[in-house]
């Protein structure tokens, strides 16, 4: 535990008081002003930062990376616009960019696997893709094997059941819907493993850009679902990593 | 057609303007002052009008039974509180009450079988009974073979598999479901008529008084699905009723 | 029942069971990948797979058309952009377009009609006639005859009544109404068969994009209505369509 | 204006700059703590205020009679649960009690048609009737010829075309609907008078409380229409005593 | 009353049935397929039919502005675009058109004064405008005397008070305002006519386009306030004239 | 600081590393298991903590009061039952209870004026009460100099203006309203202090249990006003405590 | 597979179509009409069915209990008013009862301890107790270590922070805060697991029912959190009980 | 007080009873047509008007400058588009502009710093830096003290642990944040000043535009927290400029 050994340090006498409290100020992360970065998340838990473009401005996007890129991390940003991405590449050359998913990385150290078994990602349909790419990106890139399993939503419910034995073999899976969102309810009937579900935007009318479907996942009957924000891909990613990893 | 006899009758000189204007006025429907009731219904459709008790304070509900009840008709009320139904008993000795659908039904003259097909009511769940006993109820009243396939709900998915022949057989299915109300949809995925989506109050926390039952209905993916208001069984029967009466 | 016949044909040796299995897999869809495309849905209800363009990559609309073609179904596809028309147009010279209903249809083989009656499709202005135009031309391609009567909401009340004799010559009636939709309650009061309500986003300020008249159609005090999504003219095609075929 | 005249009075020397003050402070109401009374506003505007009883303590309630009943005022009470008006009773002996309107008054001074025409309230069905009755009796308070027609909602629409002649006799129609709440956009069709509608509460599921009505009703395509809070019946009533006393 | 006249016909056999029949459904509009012209209106009302342009094509406009004009209606139109008005204007030099109030009128006839009194529009802000403008033509098409005040919302309560002898002249009062839309509350305290309340879409964040202001208004303690839609301007100016029509 | 002042008894050896671990735990608070009591709140800011007892089981509330009276600390509880109140006094015959407030304290040490000015509490009607000396007797209790103006609601601007005098002699304004809630919007144009918005659940239909007020509120064009949740009268006294105790 | 096993005894004869068909239709469940129990999922996940007593007749919940007791299966019952627990208790002596939790429990058979690591519930505050109570004893009922840390919310964070070294001991984190929801945004920042909030309905006006809570949830910023119902302890902590299982 | 002196003029003839009702009409604001612009306000508060320039045209904002510029005033303007400003800066070369902030500036006279101590500005991400740029501006604008320390949410505690001793130098704070929203309930903990919560519109899905992060703070359990509108950095700042004035 970090905050002992500076107290015991201090009480030894390695360090001072000034420097005690100015390394609990300096170690956990690095202040560019317009931002706090966190270079201390991965040697906490093995996952560097990742890099929400959404309402960011270009250049605090690239004046992250390039924080982050000195330090050697590997590097990934949601939401990351095309235009934005390609002046993110014109400095970064190694760059790559997932169009439907709309995430770039920047893949310094190669990444390895570590989750202990195997993640599925399921889609209610067709238009529910560039959230669930976003979710299967981020799962491969914090490191685990990853399957998709698209277009399989219930109303064709054959679809989803000669899909069994695969979904049997996951550890975790990732059930990514939009329009009524009842997927993650069939889902977990069928499977003994936790299921992540994701609500998309995709309808219209009364589905409210995706408060439809999230609200049938919140009020799933099936047991072992939790759901995260509607269209948030990347949060159903980390999270399937997260606890794929767990020992 | 009525408009055309009475201005035949008019030319005709059978009946002048005065007593024109006041058939006009007296024939469809008897105004007691707080309601005007429509006998003209059951000439119409073959259905008498339904009480609903709702927000009906006792002595209406009763004046309105009185008028019909001369008549002949069989009275159907829905949404009936014990206590009110005990005063009407006392009144109707003719009158029974289903407690958990909340109907009472007087039957004057027998009722016959005039639906082409069977009717089927299916439910997510235990708790969607009285909802889904209202419309069983209702479609019996108004001439139906009706068949109940309760608690199936799409988290066990291989309940409802199982009866896919029994659903098969209906010529329309009444699906009645609470929480996430995935029912519908993968109902509509199986059957080849018409399925009537009737989303329940059933639930807590973010079902919102049935409100995500009924937004998950409105967006399914399936085909051959509409929706009545949340816990409107009654109305789901009627329509049944009306669709499996059509020749 | 096809299920039962496979089960037969392990029994007596006609087929083993990774055959077996592989069929119950194979016949009812073909997976491309981004799509799952149900050819089973002809063979069983008559009528093909119809494409949501609405939030779907042009290209994966190109490629479920081709799959879909080869097979020489008839195809419809909604909410298709003009923009991806002129592609499609430009691989299939077949491809029909109707601008303000935003559909599309190739027509590989001559419709036929099979519905037994006739649909009417009511609306309240002259601002909700690309919905209605949806309905109308979903269920012509499903094989109906279909008729329209625009403009005759109810503030006008006379433009409606009117039509009563038109009206009651329908089998199934789709009643499209924006702002205030009233129509569907005052339909449902004048003839005798199933009314499909469709509420449509056109109006402005608390209407909140159709949400008023959907409110207003799930509680019409008419019996024997019911309500699918906001602007779904396809889904009341669809569903009269259903009901139109109903022996 | 009374405010020249006190600042001619100023000028004049008839008053001191103190005594202004506290004459601007004075006149229009007394101040008894939890309440400041409105004197003046029956001298503007011929009508005493009405005491909203709803959320008030009962001591609060007779605390407030007492003040105007000194003053001779004729006293009208909204919102009065019956153990309130019981006390009031109790005090005041001359007061009376609407028992559905939940309206208590005390008239201390013969009330006069003060109206030029004739206002008409009319409901959707049996259970507005405590919010139209409420309309029913401020009008009358307010010295007004009111008739009420009950129980003539859109979906039988005959019941209401019967009464377009009496209807077409109103200055000022009030139409109370709760449910789907069209009954004032096919009034306002009807008639060529200020039409204020007035949702109500009654329904279930999706109405929300009166909010489908509500919506419905701002969202009318009839002109001429405007609207009043949910089951807001005072509010109707006083304002179409306000337009009928127009010259 | 013309259904009386039409039974009379009849009886006296100056009509056939036939006749009669056609009568009641050619008077009162004009179906072009996508409209249904009220020609029977301004004949009712003393008001020509007005076009909401909303979500109409302009095919549809300029068609029904065309037998409009055969008749030598005057006509009005909201929520115009420019450039259709600009198609308009080729067509109907006449055309006039109001930028901020994005209404379009073509004046056939000179417009008279039949209004009894003053209508007043005011606003909370100069944000407004639009909304309010569309009011004061539309009221002033319709033949009536308006006059305008802006900015006087009651952040600045002086600003208002300061009219308060203006106000005081008004038959009606049309009060329009935007975010807090506190503005019809005050009017109504301090004039004795009725307010007829416009909420706006103006303001940013939780005013949610207007539904603040809505709210505001529907709760309004003061008495003799009613309420249009968001942002609907021509619906207060048409209803202040119906007002200022009543003799 | 005391994390510094820990810091340096650990460098000197005046604590050891557990004994610094263990202060840094025990020191701000006490767990009792279901609660932690923050003891040190007094220290940091000269009020103790306050128990909201909304939501808290009879024997939690007695546990946490037990604790800080044993402190010795003056104690205030917010939102407490009548019946619960009785429970505590009981035990502790000190107690006092304001019943309109729901505010019990026991006053173990005198309370001393702290605040530098005065602070004002208005509110727009009489039933808005409760939430007012709810604020009223949390301000005094944590040493203010408080006055009360109740029923000076917008409708009726004048019982407001002519306490202008009163209402410039603040330093804080707590402004108090429910229905509209427009009351904080002029308050504020009078005044230049700052004045805190507390919306109230008083009202009926679309007020939807004080959202309309919040709206309102949150909405203001006046500047140097910001609001607290529906009905927190607490919150507000505390705020204005605070800012009324800035030097 | 199950499925492949009955197959397989197809084809070799061991059993004919018809039992087939029937071992496939009960095998999973047992129909008693008001319910279908699932004895299967027990043999499939390891964890018996659970009964969510919230809206159930008594009558129902004591049948489906017989059923389950007679397989000799452990029982857990959610949302169990005391009343009805009471007639359990008559029946089945062995039965168990958490009065905050409103659960009960029959132990038929020892549970034993099959998690791999801890499980931690944390609240926010005091009146969060019985949602994380049930929580609690869900997780404990499906054999796992799980500890309690009870109001530490993140308003006093120094609570939360005291507790870092414990937290850091969880394989899972189930959070559970109600009012402004933010305990498990924190939580996650200090922690490397997955964390299960669980919004509560604790709070008043703008929380609405829990709401605030659960959006705020949803947002989270934090990394490794998912979100299940409003007050859905259970839900949690069967979750955390499927994530514990992981091997 | 200005109005006692006007009544003193009366009384001694200093002044007529017309110029005095002028006085009353001129003194407070100029009257432009579309705006009336409030001088007195400086007077009154020592703080110019502030044009809010949202929703206005860009001919009414430079007409506005214009006579605010002639008195010499300071201006200040926001949410200004980059274009609207080119057209101000054409006019008024001293004007300045934010460009993330959207604000201009005119500075007629130099600011003098009136603030008693220093506000300082939080926010909780890099993406809700033009809202508290907005605030900072508007702040500094009114002669402040302000400083600013972005990107410190609470998923990263540390980071705003650490900056606890900048923290509490503040005498108001002004905390911003998006998404969940917790950062003012955090803060409120920390110190013992005023905290003003600005919800900002950053993030998707269920933060609906702001509404999540306005819930969270209207909801927050820490005292001596309020909350302006969604995205109203110039309120916050205006407000905190407001309270660091106090003397």
């Amino acid at each position: 535990m970090n905050i002992k050994k500076i107290l015991e340090d201090v009480r030894d006498d390695n360090i001072n008081i000034e420097d005690a409290l100015n390394k609990l100020k300096d170690l956990p992360y690095e202040d560019i002003g317009y931002a706090n970065i966190d270079h201390h998340r991965e040697l906490r838990n093995g996952y560097p930062e990742v890099i929400y473009c959404g309402a960011k401005e270009d250049e605090h996007i690239i004046g992250i990376i390039d924080i982050m890129n000195k330090k050697g991390s590997n590097i990934l940003g949601t939401r990351c616009r095309k235009e934005t991405f390609n002046k993110i590449k014109a400095v970064y050359p190694k760059a790559e960019y997932e169009e439907l998913a709309k995430i770039f990385k920047i893949e310094n150290s190669k990444i390895e696997n570590i989750g202990k078994g195997k993640i599925i990602v399921v889609t209610g349909g067709t238009s529910d893709i560039p959230v669930a790419d976003e979710a299967y990106h981020t799962a491969k890139f914090l490191g685990n094997d990853v399957e998709r399993i698209y277009d399989v939503g219930v109303a064709g419910i054959h679809r989803l059941l000669n899909r069994i034995p695969i979904l049997q073999e996951a550890r975790v899976v990732i059930a990514v819907a939009g329009m009524e969102g009842a997927l993650p309810s069939v889902v977990g009937g069928l499977v003994d493993v936790p299921v992540i579900a994701v609500p998309t935007s995709v309808g219209y009318g009364a589905n409210f850009g995706g408060v439809s479907a999230l609200l049938t996942m919140l009020n799933s009957c099936a047991s072992g679902i939790s759901v995260v924000n509607i269209d948030n891909g990347f949060g159903a990613g980390y999270l399937a990593a997260m606890i794929n990893k767990l020992k």
